[in-house]
Protein backbone atom coordinates (compact mmCIF):
# COMPACT_ATOMS: atom_id res chain seq x y z
CA UNK A 1 0.00 0.00 0.00
CA UNK A 2 1.12 3.64 -0.94
CA UNK A 3 1.43 6.54 1.62
CA UNK A 4 1.51 9.71 1.35
CA UNK A 5 2.55 12.26 4.23
CA UNK A 6 2.89 15.52 4.40
CA UNK A 7 4.30 17.90 6.71
CA UNK A 8 3.53 21.76 7.83
CA UNK A 9 4.79 24.21 10.50
CA UNK A 10 6.11 26.97 10.58
CA UNK A 11 10.46 27.27 9.93
CA UNK A 12 11.74 26.52 13.78
CA UNK A 13 9.21 23.86 14.47
CA UNK A 14 11.41 20.93 14.09
CA UNK A 15 10.20 19.59 10.42
CA UNK A 16 13.56 18.79 9.18
CA UNK A 17 14.47 16.43 12.15
CA UNK A 18 11.04 14.50 12.43
CA UNK A 19 10.79 14.16 8.64
CA UNK A 20 14.21 12.11 8.85
CA UNK A 21 12.96 10.53 11.51
CA UNK A 22 9.32 9.28 10.28
CA UNK A 23 11.02 8.42 7.42
CA UNK A 24 13.70 5.95 9.11
CA UNK A 25 10.49 4.59 10.70
CA UNK A 26 8.66 3.81 7.41
CA UNK A 27 11.68 2.66 5.76
CA UNK A 28 12.25 0.09 8.55
CA UNK A 29 8.41 -0.86 8.34
CA UNK A 30 10.02 -1.85 4.72
CA UNK A 31 9.02 1.06 2.78
CA UNK A 32 10.07 2.36 -0.19
CA UNK A 33 10.45 5.84 1.24
CA UNK A 34 11.16 9.19 -1.06
CA UNK A 35 11.34 12.57 0.56
CA UNK A 36 10.93 15.66 -1.30
CA UNK A 37 10.18 19.23 -0.29
CA UNK A 38 8.16 22.16 -1.93
CA UNK A 39 9.04 24.52 -3.33
CA UNK A 40 11.19 22.41 -5.72
CA UNK A 41 11.74 18.32 -5.58
CA UNK A 42 12.23 18.84 -9.58
CA UNK A 43 14.78 20.45 -11.65
CA UNK A 44 12.01 22.64 -13.17
CA UNK A 45 10.66 22.89 -9.30
CA UNK A 46 14.36 24.50 -8.50
CA UNK A 47 14.52 27.00 -11.00
CA UNK A 48 10.71 28.20 -10.17
CA UNK A 49 11.95 27.90 -6.32
CA UNK A 50 14.79 29.96 -7.85
CA UNK A 51 12.07 33.00 -8.42
CA UNK A 52 10.23 32.56 -5.00
CA UNK A 53 13.38 33.21 -2.96
CA UNK A 54 14.92 35.75 -5.32
CA UNK A 55 15.17 38.32 -2.05
CA UNK A 56 15.30 40.85 -5.23
CA UNK A 57 11.25 39.76 -6.00
CA UNK A 58 10.26 42.19 -3.51
CA UNK A 59 7.26 43.55 -5.85
CA UNK A 60 5.71 39.83 -6.61
CA UNK A 61 2.20 40.05 -6.38
CA UNK A 62 0.00 37.32 -3.80
CA UNK A 63 -1.78 35.67 -7.46
CA UNK A 64 1.75 35.37 -9.07
CA UNK A 65 2.89 33.99 -5.48
CA UNK A 66 0.08 31.30 -5.69
CA UNK A 67 0.39 30.35 -9.37
CA UNK A 68 4.59 29.82 -8.81
CA UNK A 69 4.35 27.47 -5.89
CA UNK A 70 1.37 26.00 -7.46
CA UNK A 71 3.59 25.22 -10.57
CA UNK A 72 6.13 23.92 -8.89
CA UNK A 73 3.65 21.68 -7.24
CA UNK A 74 1.96 20.35 -10.37
CA UNK A 75 5.35 19.39 -11.61
CA UNK A 76 6.64 17.91 -8.26
CA UNK A 77 2.90 15.63 -8.25
CA UNK A 78 3.83 14.71 -11.93
CA UNK A 79 7.31 13.94 -11.93
CA UNK A 80 8.01 12.44 -8.77
CA UNK A 81 5.21 11.97 -6.10
CA UNK A 82 2.48 10.09 -8.27
CA UNK A 83 4.88 7.97 -10.20
CA UNK A 84 6.24 6.44 -6.59
CA UNK A 85 2.88 6.22 -5.17
CA UNK A 86 1.73 4.45 -8.07
CA UNK A 87 5.12 1.88 -7.00
CA UNK A 88 3.73 1.58 -3.94
CA UNK A 89 6.53 3.68 -2.21
CA UNK A 90 5.85 6.16 0.42
CA UNK A 91 6.37 10.04 -0.10
CA UNK A 92 7.02 12.14 2.87
CA UNK A 93 6.66 15.53 1.78
CA UNK A 94 8.02 18.76 3.24
CA UNK A 95 5.16 21.31 2.78
CA UNK A 96 2.77 20.74 0.26
CA UNK A 97 -1.16 22.54 -0.80
CA UNK A 98 -1.97 23.05 2.72
CA UNK A 99 0.70 25.51 3.34
CA UNK A 100 -0.65 27.23 0.24
CA UNK A 101 -4.02 27.81 1.93
CA UNK A 102 -2.37 28.49 4.69
CA UNK A 103 -0.06 31.50 4.01
CA UNK A 104 -1.94 32.29 1.09
CA UNK A 105 -5.46 31.62 1.88
CA UNK A 106 -5.77 32.76 5.35
CA UNK A 107 -2.27 34.24 6.22
CA UNK A 108 -3.13 36.73 2.61
CA UNK A 109 -6.57 36.41 2.64
CA UNK A 110 -6.73 34.98 -1.35
CA UNK A 111 -10.67 33.41 -1.56
CA UNK A 112 -10.08 29.74 -0.27
CA UNK A 113 -12.50 28.84 -3.38
CA UNK A 114 -10.19 29.81 -6.35
CA UNK A 115 -7.31 28.36 -3.73
CA UNK A 116 -8.71 24.82 -4.09
CA UNK A 117 -9.81 25.32 -7.86
CA UNK A 118 -5.93 25.83 -8.61
CA UNK A 119 -4.52 23.30 -6.08
CA UNK A 120 -6.90 20.55 -7.36
CA UNK A 121 -5.86 21.23 -11.48
CA UNK A 122 -2.20 21.63 -9.72
CA UNK A 123 -2.19 18.47 -8.07
CA UNK A 124 -4.70 16.30 -10.27
CA UNK A 125 -6.85 16.00 -7.16
CA UNK A 126 -3.91 14.08 -5.09
CA UNK A 127 -4.69 14.87 -1.68
CA UNK A 128 -2.11 13.32 1.40
CA UNK A 129 -3.13 10.51 3.31
CA UNK A 130 -2.11 12.15 6.28
CA UNK A 131 -0.38 15.27 7.59
CA UNK A 132 1.42 16.27 10.29
CA UNK A 133 0.95 20.20 11.92
CA UNK A 134 4.10 21.00 14.39
CA UNK A 135 2.31 23.30 16.11
CA UNK A 136 4.20 26.46 17.58
CA UNK A 137 3.11 29.68 18.55
CA UNK A 138 4.50 32.20 16.89
CA UNK A 139 4.62 35.01 19.54
CA UNK A 140 7.60 32.35 21.02
CA UNK A 141 9.40 33.31 18.14
CA UNK A 142 8.94 37.39 18.29
CA UNK A 143 9.95 36.84 22.11
CA UNK A 144 13.21 35.57 21.45
CA UNK A 145 13.94 38.15 18.96
CA UNK A 146 12.26 40.87 21.22
CA UNK A 147 14.76 39.63 24.05
CA UNK A 148 17.80 40.04 21.13
CA UNK A 149 16.91 43.30 20.10
CA UNK A 150 16.40 44.64 23.53
CA UNK A 151 18.28 47.69 23.34
CA UNK A 152 15.07 48.55 21.40
CA UNK A 153 15.12 49.43 17.52
CA UNK A 154 11.79 52.04 16.84
CA UNK A 155 11.54 50.34 13.51
CA UNK A 156 11.32 46.34 14.97
CA UNK A 157 8.21 46.72 16.17
CA UNK A 158 6.35 48.00 13.55
CA UNK A 159 7.44 45.62 10.92
CA UNK A 160 7.27 42.07 13.20
CA UNK A 161 4.10 43.75 14.54
CA UNK A 162 2.81 42.82 10.93
CA UNK A 163 4.32 39.60 10.40
CA UNK A 164 3.36 38.23 14.30
CA UNK A 165 -0.43 39.12 13.09
CA UNK A 166 -0.15 37.01 9.63
CA UNK A 167 1.69 34.36 11.28
CA UNK A 168 -1.01 34.13 13.83
CA UNK A 169 -3.80 34.01 10.70
CA UNK A 170 -1.48 31.21 9.08
CA UNK A 171 -1.34 29.44 12.32
CA UNK A 172 -5.16 29.83 13.02
CA UNK A 173 -5.58 28.75 9.54
CA UNK A 174 -3.77 25.28 9.96
CA UNK A 175 -6.00 24.49 13.20
CA UNK A 176 -8.87 25.49 11.80
CA UNK A 177 -8.38 22.98 8.58
CA UNK A 178 -6.90 20.10 11.18
CA UNK A 179 -10.35 20.57 13.07
CA UNK A 180 -12.38 20.55 10.02
CA UNK A 181 -10.72 17.11 8.78
CA UNK A 182 -9.56 15.84 11.59
CA UNK A 183 -8.92 11.95 9.79
CA UNK A 184 -6.14 13.45 7.76
CA UNK A 185 -4.47 15.59 10.06
CA UNK A 186 -2.09 15.38 13.18
CA UNK A 187 -1.43 18.36 15.51
CA UNK A 188 1.85 17.60 17.57
CA UNK A 189 2.71 20.15 20.01
CA UNK A 190 5.88 21.39 18.52
CA UNK A 191 7.93 22.38 22.25
CA UNK A 192 7.85 18.97 23.07
CA UNK A 193 11.22 16.44 22.80
CA UNK A 194 12.10 15.27 19.67
CA UNK A 195 11.86 11.81 21.05
CA UNK A 196 7.87 13.10 22.26
CA UNK A 197 7.07 14.66 18.65
CA UNK A 198 8.34 11.78 17.57
CA UNK A 199 6.72 9.06 19.37
CA UNK A 200 3.10 11.04 18.56
CA UNK A 201 3.21 11.04 15.22
CA UNK A 202 4.58 7.35 15.40
CA UNK A 203 1.82 6.00 16.96
CA UNK A 204 -0.30 8.08 14.75
CA UNK A 205 1.56 6.28 11.59
CA UNK A 206 0.87 2.71 13.31
CA UNK A 207 -2.86 3.31 13.72
CA UNK A 208 -3.36 4.50 10.39
CA UNK A 209 -1.72 1.41 8.80
CA UNK A 210 -3.29 -0.79 10.48
CA UNK A 211 -6.89 0.63 9.80
CA UNK A 212 -6.17 3.16 6.97
CA UNK A 213 -9.31 5.39 6.58
CA UNK B 1 -9.79 56.96 -22.68
CA UNK B 2 -7.70 53.98 -22.07
CA UNK B 3 -7.12 51.23 -24.60
CA UNK B 4 -5.84 47.84 -24.33
CA UNK B 5 -4.64 45.82 -27.45
CA UNK B 6 -3.25 42.49 -27.52
CA UNK B 7 -1.86 40.49 -30.80
CA UNK B 8 -2.12 37.12 -31.07
CA UNK B 9 -0.76 34.63 -34.44
CA UNK B 10 2.20 32.54 -34.60
CA UNK B 11 5.70 32.96 -34.94
CA UNK B 12 6.52 34.07 -38.81
CA UNK B 13 2.79 35.82 -38.96
CA UNK B 14 4.74 39.80 -38.75
CA UNK B 15 3.01 40.34 -35.00
CA UNK B 16 6.15 42.12 -34.37
CA UNK B 17 6.08 44.72 -37.30
CA UNK B 18 2.47 45.37 -37.13
CA UNK B 19 2.86 45.80 -33.11
CA UNK B 20 5.22 48.42 -33.81
CA UNK B 21 3.23 50.18 -36.48
CA UNK B 22 -0.02 50.16 -34.33
CA UNK B 23 1.74 51.64 -31.69
CA UNK B 24 3.45 54.34 -33.79
CA UNK B 25 -0.52 54.59 -34.79
CA UNK B 26 -1.59 55.02 -31.61
CA UNK B 27 1.28 57.68 -30.29
CA UNK B 28 0.23 59.76 -33.58
CA UNK B 29 -3.41 59.89 -31.90
CA UNK B 30 -1.74 61.42 -28.88
CA UNK B 31 -1.91 58.13 -26.89
CA UNK B 32 0.65 57.18 -24.24
CA UNK B 33 1.92 53.89 -25.81
CA UNK B 34 3.57 50.95 -23.73
CA UNK B 35 4.22 47.66 -25.56
CA UNK B 36 5.27 44.72 -23.25
CA UNK B 37 4.83 40.79 -24.46
CA UNK B 38 4.20 37.71 -22.51
CA UNK B 39 5.70 35.88 -21.35
CA UNK B 40 7.59 38.35 -19.19
CA UNK B 41 7.33 41.96 -19.39
CA UNK B 42 8.49 42.62 -15.94
CA UNK B 43 11.86 41.43 -13.90
CA UNK B 44 9.45 38.57 -12.45
CA UNK B 45 8.00 37.84 -15.87
CA UNK B 46 11.60 37.70 -17.27
CA UNK B 47 13.07 35.14 -14.77
CA UNK B 48 9.71 32.87 -15.08
CA UNK B 49 10.23 33.21 -18.85
CA UNK B 50 13.68 31.54 -18.84
CA UNK B 51 11.73 28.60 -17.39
CA UNK B 52 9.25 28.09 -19.94
CA UNK B 53 11.95 28.39 -22.45
CA UNK B 54 14.96 26.74 -21.34
CA UNK B 55 15.40 23.58 -23.77
CA UNK B 56 16.41 21.39 -20.60
CA UNK B 57 13.09 21.79 -19.55
CA UNK B 58 11.09 18.56 -21.77
CA UNK B 59 10.02 17.18 -18.74
CA UNK B 60 7.16 20.31 -18.05
CA UNK B 61 3.83 18.83 -17.63
CA UNK B 62 0.89 21.23 -19.05
CA UNK B 63 -0.75 22.23 -15.84
CA UNK B 64 3.02 23.15 -14.71
CA UNK B 65 2.93 25.15 -18.19
CA UNK B 66 -0.69 26.68 -17.52
CA UNK B 67 0.47 27.69 -14.30
CA UNK B 68 4.05 29.66 -15.19
CA UNK B 69 2.23 31.58 -17.85
CA UNK B 70 -0.36 32.46 -15.90
CA UNK B 71 1.96 33.66 -12.77
CA UNK B 72 3.91 36.17 -15.77
CA UNK B 73 0.69 37.12 -16.88
CA UNK B 74 -0.39 38.12 -13.35
CA UNK B 75 2.29 40.03 -12.38
CA UNK B 76 2.22 41.77 -15.82
CA UNK B 77 -1.41 42.64 -15.58
CA UNK B 78 -0.35 44.15 -11.56
CA UNK B 79 2.77 45.64 -12.20
CA UNK B 80 2.33 46.88 -15.49
CA UNK B 81 -1.15 46.89 -17.35
CA UNK B 82 -3.57 47.93 -14.82
CA UNK B 83 -1.38 50.80 -13.51
CA UNK B 84 -1.06 52.40 -17.04
CA UNK B 85 -4.65 51.94 -18.57
CA UNK B 86 -5.36 53.59 -14.74
CA UNK B 87 -3.26 56.30 -16.42
CA UNK B 88 -5.64 56.43 -18.97
CA UNK B 89 -2.66 54.90 -21.55
CA UNK B 90 -3.08 52.38 -24.24
CA UNK B 91 -1.17 49.28 -23.76
CA UNK B 92 -0.79 46.89 -27.11
CA UNK B 93 0.74 43.84 -25.75
CA UNK B 94 1.91 40.93 -27.66
CA UNK B 95 -0.06 37.39 -26.22
CA UNK B 96 -2.35 37.64 -23.63
CA UNK B 97 -4.53 34.75 -22.23
CA UNK B 98 -5.87 34.08 -25.19
CA UNK B 99 -2.76 32.09 -26.27
CA UNK B 100 -3.36 30.15 -23.06
CA UNK B 101 -6.59 29.11 -24.40
CA UNK B 102 -5.45 28.25 -27.42
CA UNK B 103 -2.14 26.91 -27.08
CA UNK B 104 -3.27 24.48 -24.02
CA UNK B 105 -6.40 24.47 -24.44
CA UNK B 106 -7.70 23.83 -27.89
CA UNK B 107 -3.85 22.65 -28.80
CA UNK B 108 -2.99 20.45 -25.47
CA UNK B 109 -6.57 19.75 -24.69
CA UNK B 110 -6.46 21.20 -21.06
CA UNK B 111 -10.35 21.92 -19.90
CA UNK B 112 -11.28 25.42 -21.18
CA UNK B 113 -13.32 26.06 -17.63
CA UNK B 114 -10.27 25.35 -15.66
CA UNK B 115 -8.03 27.54 -18.08
CA UNK B 116 -10.49 30.63 -17.75
CA UNK B 117 -10.92 29.87 -14.07
CA UNK B 118 -7.19 30.47 -13.71
CA UNK B 119 -7.04 32.97 -16.27
CA UNK B 120 -9.68 35.37 -14.26
CA UNK B 121 -7.37 34.79 -11.26
CA UNK B 122 -4.49 35.88 -12.94
CA UNK B 123 -5.58 38.52 -14.60
CA UNK B 124 -8.00 40.16 -11.85
CA UNK B 125 -10.50 39.78 -14.65
CA UNK B 126 -8.74 42.51 -17.28
CA UNK B 127 -9.87 41.28 -20.83
CA UNK B 128 -8.94 43.46 -23.89
CA UNK B 129 -10.91 45.62 -25.48
CA UNK B 130 -9.56 44.48 -29.07
CA UNK B 131 -7.75 41.47 -30.12
CA UNK B 132 -5.89 41.00 -33.98
CA UNK B 133 -5.13 37.87 -34.69
CA UNK B 134 -2.57 37.01 -37.70
CA UNK B 135 -4.06 34.28 -39.12
CA UNK B 136 -1.62 31.32 -41.23
CA UNK B 137 -2.25 28.34 -42.23
CA UNK B 138 0.46 26.44 -40.48
CA UNK B 139 0.84 23.93 -43.12
CA UNK B 140 2.30 27.40 -45.26
CA UNK B 141 5.12 26.92 -42.89
CA UNK B 142 5.11 23.60 -42.94
CA UNK B 143 5.32 23.75 -46.60
CA UNK B 144 8.88 25.71 -46.58
CA UNK B 145 10.72 23.43 -44.45
CA UNK B 146 9.56 20.30 -46.41
CA UNK B 147 11.25 22.08 -49.42
CA UNK B 148 14.00 22.80 -47.23
CA UNK B 149 14.20 19.15 -46.36
CA UNK B 150 13.89 17.55 -49.25
CA UNK B 151 16.83 15.32 -49.46
CA UNK B 152 14.05 13.64 -46.94
CA UNK B 153 14.69 12.75 -43.75
CA UNK B 154 12.57 9.96 -42.84
CA UNK B 155 12.55 11.43 -39.28
CA UNK B 156 11.25 15.04 -39.93
CA UNK B 157 7.56 13.44 -40.91
CA UNK B 158 6.52 11.95 -37.90
CA UNK B 159 8.01 14.62 -35.58
CA UNK B 160 6.19 17.62 -38.10
CA UNK B 161 2.98 15.69 -38.48
CA UNK B 162 2.49 15.96 -34.68
CA UNK B 163 3.51 19.44 -34.88
CA UNK B 164 1.09 20.30 -37.60
CA UNK B 165 -1.81 18.71 -36.04
CA UNK B 166 -0.53 20.84 -33.05
CA UNK B 167 -0.94 23.95 -34.20
CA UNK B 168 -3.48 23.03 -36.59
CA UNK B 169 -5.67 22.85 -33.61
CA UNK B 170 -5.00 26.25 -32.62
CA UNK B 171 -5.83 27.90 -35.31
CA UNK B 172 -8.93 26.53 -35.28
CA UNK B 173 -8.86 27.10 -31.44
CA UNK B 174 -8.38 31.12 -32.38
CA UNK B 175 -10.94 31.33 -35.48
CA UNK B 176 -13.63 29.84 -32.82
CA UNK B 177 -12.64 32.23 -30.51
CA UNK B 178 -12.46 35.03 -32.73
CA UNK B 179 -16.31 34.11 -34.14
CA UNK B 180 -17.31 33.36 -31.18
CA UNK B 181 -16.97 37.18 -29.42
CA UNK B 182 -16.34 39.26 -33.12
CA UNK B 183 -16.73 42.68 -31.44
CA UNK B 184 -13.58 41.77 -29.82
CA UNK B 185 -11.82 40.03 -32.03
CA UNK B 186 -10.14 41.16 -35.41
CA UNK B 187 -8.97 38.28 -37.74
CA UNK B 188 -6.31 39.22 -40.26
CA UNK B 189 -4.96 37.28 -43.24
CA UNK B 190 -1.11 37.49 -42.26
CA UNK B 191 -0.29 36.81 -46.04
CA UNK B 192 -1.24 39.83 -47.26
CA UNK B 193 1.56 42.47 -47.63
CA UNK B 194 2.69 44.59 -44.11
CA UNK B 195 0.74 48.06 -45.79
CA UNK B 196 -2.37 46.00 -46.07
CA UNK B 197 -2.58 44.08 -42.83
CA UNK B 198 -1.58 47.34 -41.02
CA UNK B 199 -4.73 49.29 -42.88
CA UNK B 200 -7.01 46.87 -41.83
CA UNK B 201 -5.76 46.91 -38.43
CA UNK B 202 -5.73 50.80 -38.48
CA UNK B 203 -9.53 50.73 -39.98
CA UNK B 204 -10.74 48.54 -37.02
CA UNK B 205 -9.08 50.60 -34.77
CA UNK B 206 -10.69 53.78 -35.54
CA UNK B 207 -13.91 52.32 -35.68
CA UNK B 208 -13.44 51.42 -32.19
CA UNK B 209 -12.34 54.73 -30.96
CA UNK B 210 -15.15 56.45 -32.68
CA UNK B 211 -17.82 53.73 -30.79
CA UNK B 212 -16.15 51.26 -28.45
CA UNK B 213 -17.97 48.35 -27.51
Amino acid sequence: MSLFLTFEGPDGSGKSTQIQLTAQFLANLGYDVLTTREPGGTPIGDQIRTVLHNVANTAMCAPAEVLLYSASRAQLVHEVILPHLKNGGAVVCDRYADSTFAYQGYGRGLEAEMLHLITQFATQGLKPDLTIYLDLDPAQGLKRKQHANSAGAGEWNRMDRLELDFHQRVRAGYLEMAQTEPERWLVVDATASIETVNQTIRRRLEQYLIAPQ
